[in-house]
């Protein structure tokens, strides 16, 4: 239901990436492990196989036998090491190098990993946390929770939003100059809002950086299975790292954030997610994050097997492939052709120009504001993209949220959507959005035009 | 499977309120109900009913009404507005006074909710919480993370763990005296570790005593559904401070917590919980913690489910009515009679004795050390009742928390065990647990023993 009734207007919600309450339906087979987990007294009903396939019936049973009691008892603060094996062994799969299980923490979503990191790192105003700008606002609103400090470093939009390690070393000498310490390193690959992937020369770059500056890096990687083009695939940082061998793999401390809400699954409202920390973070620093942990005991454990199916869907030969194949198929292809439509939407627009969007779910338009429209805003108090974005939701019911939201250069402004309205509506609301936009631009182009709004 | 093989010993696991974990069947309904909204796409199948109940299958439908995508999407961050109705009505229902959903949050479990809230009570080292002495370690753990001062008050056991207000006033001037102002406090009730039940002329003076020194009331109440008495009842602070009228009921800033985990329910692994803040509290403080809570998204939806099938389960006429009844009263006679024999058990034993469990789910023997069990503890490194449960574990199996977890009065010993382990075993447990106890006292008790340990 991507529409919503509201004082007679049709709003049509592109301002938060939550693919299931824009229409995307559930995967079948992950769903029905996670329901018989839910309801164990069916395993073995005589009627079971007539609504829940025969490998679904299976796998339930495997991921109950992982848990001490189902899915009503805790399982250990780290998550069930049942499914930390599992993810380990997924890691292991996408970059041909070990990874440990004890290294691996399950969390409410990756957010909750996030700030659990975070909240290790910081310890009052001096410690500085790198933050690409634009970015995602967790990250500020934690940074600054926590009592840390932000220290942006600068996107380059010119670059496909690529990252330059020229913008980092000044951003650090500056906050050195502040008396702040850096003490940590946050990269989204791909990006939000950006959507741009990370190439493996930028990837190495950060890495030699990190480990130049003794940098701890939280690589927010949660769209790694949303990319949207060929030319520049997902490379994960801890790939990048092994493959730099010593003494970067043995020095660098990498932290790397997966979920359950952000691949084609977009199981958001389930709260899945993990973390994995190299070996070369120390013990006791895993012991601490551990112990800090269990402060909430346990992650809520349906997730937990959410993401073990995740990272060990269904193989060829097994009863659910074909119809599992065919359903992640589809998200995957609809998503690629819908980035396609709102790029090439945006750019047919007057003053707009936008970036292709490689992976995530994000498109990050610039939008060129005349001097009337900063003039008219300014009158009107607001900043100019909220200005903006408010007068097309008005004009149309496309909520957006505006650039200045995730930051941005001064005088550069963007918005941000989502590219997950259904398909078949997505020709019909670039259309609406360039019969705004366009009018709205031509308003402000030769004149101040006051009178007129 | 309350027994876990562990290099050939039986470990019996009373140390943690997981009552799934020790064998406690799910209730069916409420897991039919989930199970169905994870797997929507068979609420219409021709067969569903075989294996659902129809009730089941309408309130699944209910409940995936109130979401805006199913539980594969994000809530609001405060939780389901349809859930957090349900709640409010169940408070009502409860208190015989109104309760307003704009003040309930859904919580991944009550732990999220009770460190929200002392996230925004607490600024640095000089704001202190009263926490009771006896208490469960999230306050101590949470209030030291934040970085705040945790200001102990003892319940007095000689009268059943009850709150001696004096003692109260005694904690808060030492605090001043210390630098500290304290800006809230803790009641946990029934209580953890203790068990006991507030009476109601012991809420009101807290109350009163909230109201002069300005203090926010944290109400713990997640065992509210768990009571093995009829004299005291469970009593809520909320149906006292509005019984108190004004000026109480318009100033005393009171935040209640629950849980699906800790009623009888036991549904420990599914993390849901809320917290009921009072009007007293000032918007701008709601909106703060909406803010806060905003940042980690949305609590787990199928959570927010289980709680509001919690707070409106079954009615006389239902179909799963009966079934309901039966699993639900089967569970807390069961703990009920648990709570006697093991009460009962302790107070049989040498130099043990033991307050009734009134409610929650432990028990908090007091165990009177001999001098020899002292010393030798001493000279093991370790303290007095961590070296008697340590040795308890190597003699029974018997795995418990040394009473020290949980803070205590200088030289006086505990620990805490849950009355969880199955009806059948209790008798068996309560016996081997004697055998070693009074072995151990004999020991102790005209010697120190040194040669023999």
């Amino acid at each position: 239901m991507p529409f919503c009734q509201k004082e007679g207007k049709k709003i049509i919600f592109t301002n938060v990436g939550n693919p299931h309450a824009l229409g995307q339906k559930p995967l079948t087979f992950p769903r029905q492990v996670v329901a018989l987990c839910q309801a164990p007294f069916l395993l073995d009903d005589p009627n079971v196989g007539m609504l829940f396939s025969a490998d679904a019936n299976k796998r339930a049973k495997h991921y109950l036998s992982l848990t001490s009691g189902g899915l009503g008892a805790y399982s250990d603060s780290r998550g069930l090491p049942g499914v930390r094996k599992e993810v380990a062994e997924f890691i292991q799969r996408r970059d041909g190098y070990p990874s440990d299980p004890e290294l691996i923490f399950l969390t409410d979503g990756a957010s909750k990993g996030v700030m659990q990191i975070l909240n290790c790192v910081i310890r009052g105003a001096g410690d500085g946390i790198l933050v690409p700008v634009p970015q995602y606002p967790l990250y500020s609103a934690t940074i600054s929770l926590l009592g840390g400090s932000l220290v942006p470093y600068y996107l380059d939009e010119s670059e496909n939003w690529g990252l330059d390690v020229n913008n980092l070393r000044q951003s650090v000498s500056q906050a050195h100059s502040q008396g702040i310490s850096v003490r940590a390193m946050v990269i989204i690959n791909p990006g939000n809002p950006t959507g741009q992937c990370l190439s493996e020369a930028n990837l190495r770059e950060i890495l030699r950086f990190c480990y130049s500056e003794k940098l701890v890096l939280l690589g927010d990687e949660v769209y790694q299975q949303k990319i949207y083009q060929d030319e520049r695939p997902f490379i994960s940082s801890k790939k990048i790292l092994m493959d730099m061998g010593s003494p970067f793999s043995k020095e660098v401390q990498l932290v790397s954030f997966h979920t359950v809400s952000k691949g084609y699954w977009g199981e958001c409202g389930q709260r899945g997610g993990y973390f994995e920390m190299t070996t070369s973070l120390p013990g006791f620093v895993v012991e601490e994050i551990y112990k800090v942990a269990s402060i909430a005991l346990s992650p809520n454990v349906s997730a937990q097997i959410f993401m073990g199916l995740m990272v060990s869907s269904p193989k060829p030969g097994d009863i659910s492939y074909d119809q599992f194949t065919r359903e992640s198929k589809g998200i995957l292809e609809s998503l690629r052709r819908r980035a396609k439509i709102m790029t090439d939407g945006f750019n047919s627009c007057k003053n707009v120009v936008c970036n292709f969007t490689e992976g995530a779910m994000y498109s990050f338009p610039q939008i060129q504001l005349p001097p009337g429209a900063l003039q008219t805003a300014k009158q009107a108090g607001k900043v100019p993209d909220v200005f903006y974005c408010l007068k097309l939701l008005e004009a149309t019911g496309i909520s957006t949220v505006p650039g200045s939201g995730f930051g941005q250069k001064e005088g550069v402004f963007h918005l941000r959507t989502t590219i997950l309205p259904a398909e078949e509506e997505m020709p019909e609301i670039m259309d609406s959005f360039k019969k705004f936009n366009d009018e709205f631009m031509t308003q402000y182009d030769n004149n101040f035009g006051y009178s007129r709004m």
